[in-house]
């Protein structure tokens, strides 16, 4: 599959099988994460690799009660460390949200080509799920996603026409 | 090519020939960024494509001097709308720089499935380029990279290691 076809095809699963995801697929997947660029390639990132039944469950609660990503064999906690990336991006920001979100969906598209679901998961207490993992004060978690085959084939939900997103030499 | 494959084979590419590129090759780039998820899938974006010589280099002075960019025969500026995204990612951020970024990535992996080459500058002056392009004050912009054909090879940077960048179950 090209890349414009796994794109194409990439939805944000929410219902999840418990099926096992075969380990060479694991390791693909974070491997598509690993290899990300990122500002001045300082790689300021760390993803948790969840797997606990029970510790799934608690995390699904502290993102907005979705259930369904502790359905999931795995879910993904994307984290970056502001300490440790680039911190003029514009002038005005630090590199880390663009760093970690490169690596995550390089980890979704990938997921996607081995026939695996994600959900980029956004509404969650960050200060529950730190502590739920034991991440250290300086550590920002960005965003979660279940890893798992799809319990459900969602609809496209519609994008915005080129001409709207698109402009030629001026906003 | 896999997903996998693209990703490694990317690279950030600094010198860039002056060959036109296929215009059903800039579609596919764009369409790649356009069908990108976003928080609450509100699209927070806005691309523009510069092709005027002049304005290129411009931006490529407002760019910390990075002349090359101004060679490729198109430069594309990554806009976001704080106004118009999700507000409360983990609690604490808006959303439009995870939005913008994953639609900037996917352009950057369906450009390295066309052959072109692409690199993600986060070293620009932001008002400087915001009065180039005549970007709304309420409009951020977040990255711009050129496109075009590769005028050189540039060699892997090396990655950490996998076991640096992913724990089990607990940060």
């Amino acid at each position: 599959m090209s890349v414009l076809d796994v794109i194409r095809e990439r939805r944000s699963v929410r219902a999840y099988k418990s099926d096992p995801i075969p380990e060479e697929s694991i390791l693909r997947v974070l491997e598509a994460a690993r290899l990300a660029p990122s500002g001045k390639n300082l790689q300021p990132w760390k993803f948790v690799v969840v797997q606990d039944v029970e510790l799934k469950k608690r995390l699904a609660k502290a993102s907005n009660q979705q259930d369904f990503i502790a359905d999931a064999p795995l879910i993904i906690v994307a984290c970056g460390f502001p300490d440790e990336c680039y911190r003029a991006m514009g002038r005005y920001m630090e590199s880390w949200p663009v760093d970690v979100t490169i690596a995550l969906e390089h980890l979704i598209l990938q997921a996607q080509e081995e026939g695996l679901g994600t959900c980029w998961i956004g509404s969650f207490e960050e200060e529950e799920v730190k502590s739920l993992l034991d991440v250290p004060e300086h550590v920002k978690v960005l965003a979660l996603t279940p890893l798992g085959y799809p319990g459900e084939v969602p609809e496209f939900r519609g994008r915005k026409p080129l001409e709207k997103i698109i402009s030629y030499d001026s906003f």
